[in-house]
């Protein structure tokens, strides 16, 4: 037996049991006839005290001990004279009668504590020894409970979790597919899904009525941004429903998770149109943990003789309270920051709401005291209050505005990792328009219903055309999206045409939806969420990274197991490929 | 709304409630001013009736509703006057007042009903009207509720579920890998992942201790004989355990499961040598639920003048009990079945225990009564029963037999699906010999340890080297495998050399577990079951294929999407590679 309990769980109540124990040594301080030794496990730490001048053998072994050395122990619970309160097992110690090493260890390239020294790279390539660190041992602990909490739900309302295949059929449409070739099949190849979507819609063409699955997607994009080419999807859908039976049904999962998982409960999650959404946030999915509503201004700044505002389409700022002591320093900043390339702003705008209640701009020389009230009163400033004001062409202003916000919200302390604000951003456009490819695309994808009252603009406005399509949003972090789906042929095919598809290609892609839903496709709907995402949200994260188990870098290489790797002739020969390089 | 209640749940305590059901219309039949409706869901079937006298609009719909339309109702529970027993709805209908067309459906290619017209092509083609019918659902019902269960046990036992990747590394050692050229790293290869293996071992290493998943795993064989080339897994590891402890704790899961999605409980689950199952049964998984063990009978057979006895290594029999009455035609029948390619016996011996006491063999000319009766009593024959015996090379003869002994089972009807005989075998050998390569390759895979006190016979006797493997049989089928895995890197490194790979190659290959097994492994094990089989034998099904929702072909094609396909040369060159035909 390798041991009776795991390292965290001895306490007082346990006293004068002999015990087992085994796990990794964490430390070891040899007092001259007394070794004390820090065991470690998933579960705990606990303390393990050795009287090495009462035996050879073990004064032998505990010399030899070094960090990480997998051990066995069995000796009797006893108190401790110096407690350490900060840990369970804190108050009793292990007397050690035996002591069997399990396994030696080289010194770890990184420290294994919740504090690493170790970089990124490192921490990658040793991933099975930063996976010893409790802080991405916990990750990985709240993964599997929230996918465990998810199923319990879902499961609960009736949802059957039904495998959908993994190596499916490549389409050109949206992002690139990693494909696979066919050995059977010679010339040909199966594409790993980017989502079960069209597995998920003839389910409910079989009457499945409520799917679920959570499971691994794939998409071959460069990997800028936390994203990783293999990720995991909760990816639902329900039939005979309207939008507000998912948002509800939904609504209700990411509850149950949160009080299960987090213990926190939500009011009603607010909804917001797409269109207040970027009105109000300049983005569609805004961090709603703090306000910094957009105000636009082109009402009252135009007119005045300063170029920047007479010139720009649209005038647009955000009321940052309490900001008005900002220095000239942190103002220039800003500046740069929203003059960054990624951002694009030619320049920033600024009123001060000074605590004296004095406006002072930074075009005084165009706006006087009267024009400036105005200002404070569209922004509802207070004293202390800074406005920042970017002009320019409608979309890329609020997008840059966005940007800002979020900034301004980081500075101020606004966006506090504890605090949790869920949202739904509702009536998406349907299509949006490509410059790239000087065409519309699906906004959400080709299977999204367009909104019945709207179907008639779709020749003559088709921007402008509204779909039966959610985000939900946290935190300013789009959590998952769907929509209710087309279940009529004729519409289906017409989106394919309003989204560049000719006849033979929907056929050729798509063909077999499109005769599935010549059987009796039941009205239905879905959501999918970003699981990688959601459990890094709960974590307090920004990266995905450090909730997957074995992540890819940024070039989708495996640098652990080095992988991506050549493979020999024969292989390639075999499934009727060559490299060209 | 949709619905107010699925047509599965109404009944008389519903009675006068208006209710709303949307489904599948499953049979119309039209009385004359009265019209019956069967309509259907996943949850059952409820009968609708429409006295179309009433209303001219409902008369039109009704007389255009076609089988699987796709219809919402609205109406009254009333008391069926003709009640149907067969159905939980059986004894209300629907009296009908609006009734509204869904959609339409074409005429299905085959009936949706419990036995259907359709055959297996058609089937996969429409698969999604084929998932219409009861027994297909109610298989990924079933299946459904096995992984709820078997998450419940493994999560409650402290295992936890951590999702390990799918773009892995090939491997050119055990079955062909299915590979997925890497755009961003060319001339290279991703693998799919034929089982977790190498990631739940390097789990152990970083403490996790307790893991599991329900995984895609993914082969490239050639499909004969009820194979996937994605199939799933039940994946599990165990860190500081012994092979009793995983005995123990995926024998408690089986019961688990068996308990609660179908009632059954067993029995402490019996274990068996792998030599005394060769020995007894011919096979590394016999189907315990009935006996008829190997006899053999070199010691009683030869030197009686008949060549076949006389020439072989080898004789052995089993006793059919109860088909002494078989007649010339059936023995004849056997005789054929062993002679097949397939199984490849020369001939078949036999021997009557007639009900009248007397003896009667087929090779009465070399054995008089009196050796017939020491055939008698080696098989402890009572009058009735039947002995059949072959003869040959001893493992080759044993598998024949095997093939006997399992045809006698169903033609005796001793193999009921609804009887479950779980089974351990354990003590497998860790090598086997291959004759086309000319090696010993490992029987399970190259990470399973050797029995401590077998280690000296590798290099000796490498053949009788036992491992500490076992696996799970029910009814003859392998459920599950598994063994206690090297955790010590010398001997690692030795299992590899005699595996015959160069210490180049396993360092190219396996390097990444090499150098993890340098900082610290812990002793580990674990255990992975094949899902579709555990589901198809709860099922009672012979075939994986109907508990898959989206199966493939022997050809490794999806029908249903026409998958795989050609892709366009554009994508390939991205992905630096060229097709060959």
């Amino acid at each position: 037996m390798h041991r009776t309990h795991t390292c965290g769980e001895l306490s007082l109540s346990n006293l004068n049991q002999e015990v087992v124990l085994s796990g990794w040594v964490q430390k070891s301080r040899d007092l001259g006839g007394t070794t004390f030794i820090d065991v470690r496990d998933r579960y705990g730490l606990t303390q393990l005290v050795v009287n090495t001048d009462d035996a050879a053998d073990l004064r032998t072994k505990v010399k030899d001990l070094g960090r990480e050395f997998v051990i066995k122990v069995t000796g009797t619970v006893v108190e401790r004279s110096n407690k350490n309160p900060k840990i369970p097992t804190g108050e009793i110690e292990i007397k050690v009668s035996d002591l069997e090493i399990l396994n030696v260890a080289k010194l770890p390239p990184f420290m294994i504590e919740d504090e690493t020294d170790g970089g990124d790279e490192l921490r990658m390539k040793y991933r099975y020894l930063d996976l010893r660190r409790n802080p991405v041992r916990n990750n990985l602990i709240l993964r599997h409970k929230m996918a465990q909490e998810i199923r319990k739900y879902l499961d609960a309302q009736g949802f059957l979790e039904v495998e959908t295949p993994v190596l499916i059929k490549s389409t050109p449409e949206g992002a690139r597919d990693f494909v696979v070739p066919s050995r059977m099949n010679p010339g040909e190849f199966y594409a790993l899904p980017q989502s079960p979507q069209t597995f998920k819609q003839l389910l409910m063409v079989s009457g499945f009525d409520r799917y679920f699955q959570i499971v691994k997607c794939f998409r071959d994009e460069d990997l800028r941004a936390d994203r990783q080419p293999e990720f995991t999807q909760i990816d639902c859908e329900m039939a005979f429903i309207e939008q507000e039976d998912i948002l509800n049904m939904f609504e209700g999962l990411t509850r149950h998770m949160f009080k299960n998982v987090k213990g926190i409960e939500f009011e009603d999650f607010p909804r917001m149109h797409y269109a207040d959404a970027m009105r109000l946030y300049g983005s569609d999915k805004p961090d709603i943990r703090f306000g910094m509503e957009f105000v636009e201004l082109n009402d009252i700044v135009k007119g005045f003789g300063f170029p920047v505002f007479d010139n720009a389409d649209f005038v647009v700022g955000i009321n940052a309270k309490g900001a008005a002591s900002y220095t000239r320093k942190q103002i220039d900043e800003l500046t740069d920051f929203v003059k960054k390339p990624q951002i694009g702003a030619t320049g920033l705008i600024y009123m001060r709401h000074n605590e004296d209640g004095t406006l002072k701009s930074s075009v005084d020389k165009f706006y006087n005291e009267e024009q400036l009230q105005k200002w404070s009163v569209a922004f509802k400033t207070e004293p202390g209050d800074l406005i920042l004001i970017l002009a320019g062409a409608k979309e890329k202003t609020r997008k840059q505005l966005n940007e800002l916000r979020l900034e301004m919200g980081n500075r101020l302390g606004l966006r506090d990792k504890n605090k949790f604000a869920p949202l739904w951003v509702i009536d998406f456009p349907l299509l949006e328009w490509d410059e790239e490819t000087g065409r519309y695309h699906a906004m959400h994808h080709p299977f999204t219903s367009p909104k019945p009252e709207d179907i008639a603009m779709l020749d003559t406005n088709p921007g402008e055309v509204r779909a039966n399509a959610y985000d939900l949003v946290i935190n300013g972090t789009e959590i998952g999206g769907g929509s209710i789906r087309i279940h009529d042929k004729k519409l289906q095919s017409l989106m394919f045409k309003h989204l560049g598809f000719s006849p033979e290609e929907a056929q050729k892609q798509f063909g077999f939806l499109l005769e599935a839903f010549e059987y009796g496709a039941p009205p239905h709907g879905g959501i999918a969420f970003g699981f990688d995402r959601l459990v890094s949200i709960l974590a307090g994260l920004d990266s995905i990274r450090d909730v997957i188990a074995f992540p890819k870098n940024n070039s989708g290489r495996d640098v652990m197991i080095d992988s991506p790797s050549t493979i020999d002739d024969k292989q390639k020969k075999e499934l009727s490929i060559e490299t060209t390089v």
